[in-house]
């Protein structure tokens, strides 16, 4: 019996879950046939259904990735020495991912999803989680460099960033003439002044 | 034949569309049956069909008095002498909308619809369009009387408000650990820092 190459068998389960978040976000999850994730893929059902016994279990799978992915980036930042500068290219992120049709439609997919199915809603409450937990330790390792100097509590700093975060998501939805990034400059402007950011350049 | 009163007219209607808000806020406009309506405000489908041909024509009616609402509470306060507390009392009502499970409902129902709809989309978008003009003219005003002092570009502060206006409803229907009110002292001191406020006090 052959046994299958690691690599080989990582690049498959990419291209499956590249392939079901670009259907996903072009039908939407329940209009999204495992055939036409197969089509995308390029690969067999049989292939698909070695890897994932069911769709849910690729949503999970694409909710699941998205949290791992959002938790390495936080990580990431957390590592850096200037982390206003961290806090507001996070903010940037979500301006690029606000301007991507695929990748904001797929967010949105995703909180919809929540509201119907409680593994869903329990993976997305977790990234939620991971955000906001990742939020708050970057603005209190950046309030005890000075280099912000809060004026209001870390818990409702956070929780402000996260309205922000969600309104642009929102916003880029419901609005076509929004676009994430013509606000990008006044925006990174105004959170620094709303959070009285000493320091702190996404630019330099 | 008799004349129908019109004061009698006048309650009819309103206690139709306060029923049609409860339904759709509580199963959604489509699982919300005429029959529900009628249930929900008393009175018979003859009287119902006589005031709607149809249940779109309810949610239209819905849609309509909101924004006139919006319309006539804006107006009001761009009658006032001090525009940075009007403007700041204009986002203490969106967290009262938030705080309030029907409001908050009846919103993003209307919001999902409009995604469905032509008609809804359209009159959503001309109440999110009064909204909008509504908060330049607010900030306009208080730019001219040094009330604000923006450091950004008066439609990038606008849709800057837009996106906190967003984003505090979908939170408060996304997270249930997110209370509007709790939120409010925080939330109010951070949109005077980010817009320069120079002056305004809503609890004045």
């Amino acid at each position: 019996m052959r046994t299958l190459d690691p690599d080989k068998h990582a690049l498959q389960l990419e291209a499956i879950l590249e392939a079901a978040k670009t259907c996903f976000a072009r039908t939407g999850f329940h209009k999204t046939s495992t055939e036409a994730i197969c089509s995308e893929a390029g690969v067999s059902s049989g292939k698909l259904f070695h890897y994932f016994p069911s769709k849910k279990a690729i949503i999970l799978a694409v909710v699941h990735e998205q949290t791992r992915q959002l938790g390495d980036y936080i990580g990431e930042l957390l590592q850096r020495e200037d982390l206003s500068t961290a806090l507001l290219e996070c903010l940037d992120v979500i301006l690029l991912l606000a301007g991507n049709t695929t990748e904001r439609r797929l967010i949105l997919e995703i909180a919809a999803e929540a509201t119907r199915d409680g593994d869903v809603a329990a993976l997305n409450t977790a990234g939620d989680r991971l955000l906001a937990d990742g939020l708050a330790a970057i603005l209190r390792g950046a309030a005890m460099r000075g280099q912000v100097s809060l004026i209001i509590p870390l818990e409702h700093a956070v929780r402000f960033l996260m309205i922000v975060i969600d309104g642009i998501l929102y916003r880029a939805s419901i609005d076509a003439g929004f676009d994430p990034a013509k606000e990008r400059a006044s925006l990174l402007t105004t959170i620094r002044s709303a959070l009285r950011i000493v320091e702190g350049d996404p630019d330099a």
